[in-house]
C-alpha cells in the first residue's frame, strides 16, 4: 500500500526512555506548520486521563499547531500532578514549534497511574523536534511512536478528487487490548489536507467514529485515554468543504476510519480470527449497534468461534440480553454463509462443514436478520483465546 | 455440613439417557405431597426457553405439587415444538404424582437448540416417581440431577426456630458458565417447611436474589434458562409467616441464597480465584451494584486477579465505564486490605506484597468506596483463566 500523506504536515518520531527497549519509538510530534482545523472525540469513561481532558477542552480548534504523543505511560489516574504535567508536555512541543501553548494537543496511552518522567519528555520532545519531515517515512516512524502492545503499526490512507484538487487523508491508530468502545478505546489521528471549518471537522469525525472506532472490541473494556483526532490543514487550497464535496469527503473519512478501526481487533491481544457481527432489520442505528456490541463482548461467543464452534445458541442467547427489545420468532443467524437459525427455530445443519468454514479463514461473518425495521450496523471483536489470558494474566506491575 | 431438609417434601433423581454417562443422573422430581407455595424469579433475556415460559406463567402459585428438572438439555431456541415439550415434561410428572397437569414447574439446563427427547423425559419421570424419598440422600441425589459442568453438587440449609416452631430450609443449584445475572443465570430450588402465603413468597424469593444470585458472574453472559425457584410446603405447621417473624425467616432465606450463589462463581469454569467486588458510599443499591458488575466482568480485571497483578488502574478504569455518575476524585480502591489508590490519585505500595496476597488465597477481596451516598453491593465473580478459554473453545457442538 502507498501511503498518500497530506500536505501542511510534518512527523517525527524518537525513543525518550519511557518504554525499555531503546530501539522502540515512544514519542511522536505531529506538527501542522501553518495551523490545522481540529475535531476530536474522546473516552466516555468517568475515569480518563488528562490529556483527555486537556484535548477536550481544547478541541474543536481552528489552529491548532502541533499535537505530542507519548506510549509506555497513560498519565491516567495521576490526579493533579498529571493534569500539571499533561499542560507542560504541551506547552513544550508547543514552545518547541513556536506556537503558543493553547495549540498544542497531547496524547498518552501505555501503563495507568504511573506520573510522566517529565524530563524524558522534554528531551523527546526537542529530539523529535529537530527530526520533522513531511515524507512517508516520518509518517510512518511518527505511527510507530504511539504503539503500545500492537503487533505492528496501523495506518491507512487514500486520496480523492474534489472540483479539481486532491485531497489526502492518513490516519494513524494504536490499539491491541482494553477496547471496548465509547468512544474508541484507542488513539488515532486522522490527517488531511482538506480544507475543513473547526464545526464541519467535529461533525465529521463523530459521524466517522460512530460507524468505525465506536464499533470495535477486544475485550470490551472502555479505556481512560481514547483519542480520536482529526487535522485538516487545509493546504490542498480552495475555500472550505461543503455540499456534495463535502459528502464526498464524509464518506471517504469514515470509510479509511473503519479500515483503520478494524486492524485494531485484528490485532487484538492473542486473537485468531476477526469477527465481524453484521446486524440487519432493527429499528435504529442505536439498537442495531447495542446488540452487535453484546453479542461481540460474549466470552462465550468468542471462545466459540476461536475452536471453530457453530455454537448458535450463544449468539443468539447473547443478542437476548443487548437491553434491546425484538420479537424473538424474527431471528435468523448466518454465520459464514452458512443458515443456521430462522424465525427463531434450528435448521439442521452439517456441524463440521461449519466448523471448517470457521477455522478456515481469519475473518468469521457472524449475521443476525430481526424483523424489527430497517436499521443495520456492522461491529468487528477479536477471538478470546488462551493467548489473550497468558498476556494479560501476566502484563505490568 | 448436616442437611436440614425441610419436611413436606420428596426427592428423587436418575439418569434417563440425555447426559451420556451412564453414572450421571440427568433428571430430578421435587415433589410436594401436599402441595406448596411456590415462587420464582426468572433470567431477563428476551430469548428465553420454554420451561422459563411456563413457570412464569404458573408462579406464585399457592398449590404446587412437583417441579421436574432435567440436565444435559435446556429446550431453549426451539420454538413451538419446544414449549409443546415443556407443557408435556410438565403433565407427564403432575400425572405421576397424582395432580393436575398446572400443578407441574419444569426447569431445564444443557445445550441450547436441540428438542427434548420426550420419551427419555417420560422414562425418567416413571423411574424417577418410583424412588421418591424424603431424606438427605434423596436430596443430594437430586441436587446432583440439575448438574452440567458444574465440579460437584452446590447445596446449602439451615434451620431456625420462629414462633415455637423449627423452620428448616434447604436450597439446591446448579451453574459454572454462562452466568451474567439479571435474574440468576443458573437453576436453583430453595425448599422450606415455612408457612408463606404466594404474595409474600414472591416478595421473599425477589428481595432474595437481588443480594444473592442477582450478584453473581462467570463471564458475563445472561443465559436463556435462569430459574430460581422457592417452595414453601408450610409443614413445619402455623399460621402463615408475617410481622418479625417474617423479617427473620427473610434474614435466613437471603443469607441462604447468598451461599448458595457464592459457589457458582467459585465453580466457576477453570476459575483460581473467587472474586468479591465490594462497594460502599454510592447513591442507590441499584448503581452500587451496576458498578461491581461492571467490574467484576472486566475481561481484564479477572486476568488481573488470575496473574496475581495488583493492576489497580483496570478495576478503577472499568469503574469508570459502569455508567453510573460519580466524582472520580473521590475514589478510594482496597485489594486485601491493601489500600492503593485514595481519592483519585495513586498510593505507593508494594507490589510483590500485594501480588502474595491475592495469589496466596482463594478469594480476592476488591474493595472501592465512593463518596456519593451510603449504599452498598458485594458482587461475586470467577477470574477468567487459560482453562476457561480451553473448556469454552471446545465445548459442544
Amino acid at each position: 500500500m502507498t501511503l498518500h500523506v497530506p500536505k501542511g504536515f510534518e512527523f517525527a518520531a524518537v525513543h525518550c526512555g519511557i518504554k525499555r527497549k531503546p530501539t522502540k519509538e515512544d514519542f511522536t510530534l505531529i506538527h501542522c506548520p501553518n495551523g490545522a482545523t481540529a475535531a476530536g472525540v474522546y473516552t466516555q469513561n468517568i475515569v480518563h486521563a488528562a490529556p483527555v481532558v486537556l484535548d477536550r477542552q481544547r478541541t474543536p480548534s481552528s489552529d491548532v499547531r502541533v499535537v505530542a504523543v507519548n506510549s509506555g505511560n497513560a498519565n491516567a489516574c495521576t490526579g493533579q500532578r498529571g493534569w500539571n504535567d499533561a499542560v507542560e508536555m504541551a506547552r513544550l512541543a508547543a514552545e518547541a514549534c513556536g506556537g503558543r501553548p493553547e495549540q498544542a494537543l497531547v496524547m498518552s496511552t501505555g501503563v495507568i497511574g504511573v506520573f510522566l518522567p517529565m524530563e524524558k519528555i522534554a528531551a523527546g520532545t526537542k529530539a523529535a523536534h529537530s527530526k520533522l519531515a513531511s515524507d512517508v517515512v516520518a509518517f510512518e516512524a511518527a505511527s510507530r511512536g504511539i504503539l503500545t502492545t500492537d503487533k505492528g503499526p496501523k495506518v491507512t490512507s487514500r486520496s480523492l478528487s474534489l472540483g479539481g484538487r486532491t485531497i489526502h487523508l492518513a490516519g494513524m491508530a494504536k490499539g491491541a487490548g482494553m477496547i471496548g468502545p465509547n468512544m474508541a478505546t484507542m488513539l488515532a489521528v486522522m490527517t488531511t489536507d482538506a480544507p475543513l471549518t473547526p464545526e464541519v471537522a467535529q461533525a465529521a469525525i463523530k459521524a466517522a467514529a460512530d460507524q468505525s472506532f465506536n464499533c470495535i472490541s477486544v475485550e470490551g473494556h472502555m479505556s481512560t485515554n481514547d483519542t480520536l483526532l482529526l487535522l485538516a490543514s487545509g493546504a490542498a487550497g480552495g475555500e472550505p468543504l461543503t455540499g456534495r464535496e463535502l459528502e464526498q469527503f464524509q464518506a471517504a473519512l469514515t470509510d479509511t476510519c473503519i479500515e483503520l478501526a478494524k486492524q485494531i481487533p485484528d490485532d487484538g491481544e492473542g486473537a485468531t480470527h476477526l469477527i465481524c457481527v453484521r446486524i440487519e432489520g432493527c429499528r435504529t442505528p442505536v439498537e442495531a449497534r447495542q446488540i452487535a456490541q453484546t453479542v461481540a463482548n460474549s466470552a462465550l461467543v468468542k471462545t466459540a468461534i476461536t475452536g471453530g464452534d457453530p455454537n448458535w445458541g450463544r449468539i443468539v442467547s447473547a443478542a437476548g440480553y443487548a437491553g434491546v427489545p425484538f420479537d424473538p420468532t424474527g431471528v435468523d443467524l448466518t454465520v459464514n454463509g452458512h443458515k443456521l437459525y430462522e424465525r427463531g427455530a434450528p435448521l439442521p445443519f452439517d456441524a463440521k462443514t461449519v466448523s471448517q468454514a470457521i477455522r478456515g479463514q481469519r475473518e468469521t461473518d457472524v449475521f443476525l436478520k430481526f424483523r424489527e425495521g430497517s436499521a443495520g450496523m456492522r461491529f468487528w471483536t477479536s477471538d478470546l483465546t488462551v493467548d489473550y489470558v497468558k498476556f494479560n494474566a501476566d502484563y505490568t506491575t
